[in-house]
């Protein structure tokens, strides 16, 4: 294992760890709400949100504790939202992380009462951080910004608007389903420790956010296309068969691994530009480039 | 119209009002989204929970403007929750206040982003209010709390649990649907003033909004029996074509209505025992006991 992975790996644990200790105490009654909130949450996955979260928390040099209550709220969202996403009236999706979905698992019900309710606890978990001050306050309006109807849930109703629709959809078009349904995601990470900070200018880690959700988003349209069952953990292939609008179907396989390429010189380019140890991030875009998984 | 309805009537076009403005400013993209929102929010329906809280507000002497952040995002999260609950695979119903439901008007996965939108959106009303002060944020807190896992979402998960369970389900577990599936939602509104209001013993508030709770879903179990489709504007004779736990499956429907009576004595009772002017309350009490939609 390189220096790279080695990190990763820490963040990773440490974040396990985190979510573990909030799971071990999630008793609910009737015990299938817990159970299916849980079997979600601990389905695996790269968890690059929260690594995300706790890489920048570093750059800045704040502590750890300050952003993970953030990282699993944000994590929550994810999760509540790949539930719904895989329901038979949205992506139908059998499979998530090589292990039967949600409502598989559970039935659609109680799939859909897990997201629900994994919505509303990521809003606990950010409403507990309130007292601590208003950059407190501010980290959960972000993320409540980023996750609503201005935000990812645009991206997802953009998205299945755009599925199947008949006349070509336009790169403008593809630009929103990324920057809302993944990007801001993916980008709550990198501002929220900023906010946290008190660090009011930070232009720079907005940019690179933006573009490291458009890069994850491209790989994944690109995965869809070359990857495997069993490194990804769920169906592919899928996007062409529902006529999906993706970077794929706009400019062709080798185009859009190209722009992928583009996007993550643009990363680089940005974080050269930033103060702060910035190499675990400069690492990380390579990974998300050349990932597999 | 006597001075009960009047009054109703001046809570309720308040809440309109308020709420009209919103969904005016309510512009998404795709508009589908905000559509959507806007068809289930403005939808009619008794708005009993805002209702309950101005009324609450004015027994307590603090100003509307206090409260109406909050009571939109209460009905805001009802509204989703209906959303939801009407989907195919909960309780598959068509129509909704007498206008097809979410997912008739605008397909499946439409209507579930709807209701998380709604859900997410709700939370952004709460974020907004934080900054006034400390009780602000524990009014979003405490409406946090009886939506989520530990509330509401308990109480829906429950009803799934125990509809068309074979043995007989006890009279601990209606309580416990009842409690949380709608007692949370109709305590909501009595709390929370008292929480803005900075009034920290409320025990007869809360005792009263449990009891008005219990009421509510005797009477609407009631009304599944003997209601018709044109008053209520939903399907009826459902609860027991799919055997569901009501009270009336587990009273049978005279001595369901004897407990709904006694229930609306409990409200009576302590109403008489409370500060402030409470002659509203006393007749909403009656009026959710007659109530034939």
């Amino acid at each position: 294992m390189n220096d790279f992975h080695l990190c990763y790996q820490n963040y990773l644990d440490e974040f396990e760890k985190y979510l573990n200790q909030y799971v071990e105490k999630l008793k609910t009654k009737p015990e299938i709400l817990g159970e299916s909130m849980a079997y979600s949450l601990l389905g695996g996955g790269k968890r690059i949100r929260p690594v995300i979260m706790l890489a920048c928390a570093d750059v800045l040099s704040i502590p750890h504790e300050d952003v993970l209550p953030f990282a699993l709220a944000l994590e929550m969202i994810h999760t509540y939202s790949l539930i719904h996403d895989d329901l038979p009236a949205m992506d139908n999706d059998d499979f998530r992380r090589g292990k039967p979905s949600c409502h598989k698992a559970f039935g659609e019900a109680n799939a859909i009462l897990a997201g629900d309710a994994l919505l509303n606890e990521a809003y606990s978990i950010c409403f507990s951080q309130c007292a601590k001050g208003e950059q407190y306050v501010a980290a959960g309006k972000l993320l409540n910004e980023y996750a609503g109807a201005f935000g990812m849930i645009a991206g997802q109703s953009a998205d299945i608007l755009f599925t199947n629709q008949k006349n070509d959809v336009s790169e403008e078009e593809l630009r929103f389903v990324y920057e809302h349904k993944t990007g801001k995601l993916l980008l709550a990470p990198v501002v929220i420790p900023n906010i946290l900070a008190a660090n009011r200018n930070y232009l720079s880690f907005e940019y690179f956010g933006k573009q490291l959700g458009l890069l994850f988003q491209m790989t994944d349209d690109i995965l869809d296309v070359t990857g495997n069952f069993e490194e990804l953990g769920k169906s592919i292939g899928k996007d062409e068969n529902v006529n999906k609008l993706t970077c794929v179907r706009l400019y062709g396989l080798q185009n859009a691994k190209i722009r992928a390429d583009l996007c993550a010189q643009e990363c680089h380019a940005v974080l050269e530009g930033m103060d702060g140890d910035t190499e675990f991030l400069h690492q990380l875009v390579d990974f998300v480039l050349v990932r597999t998984k």
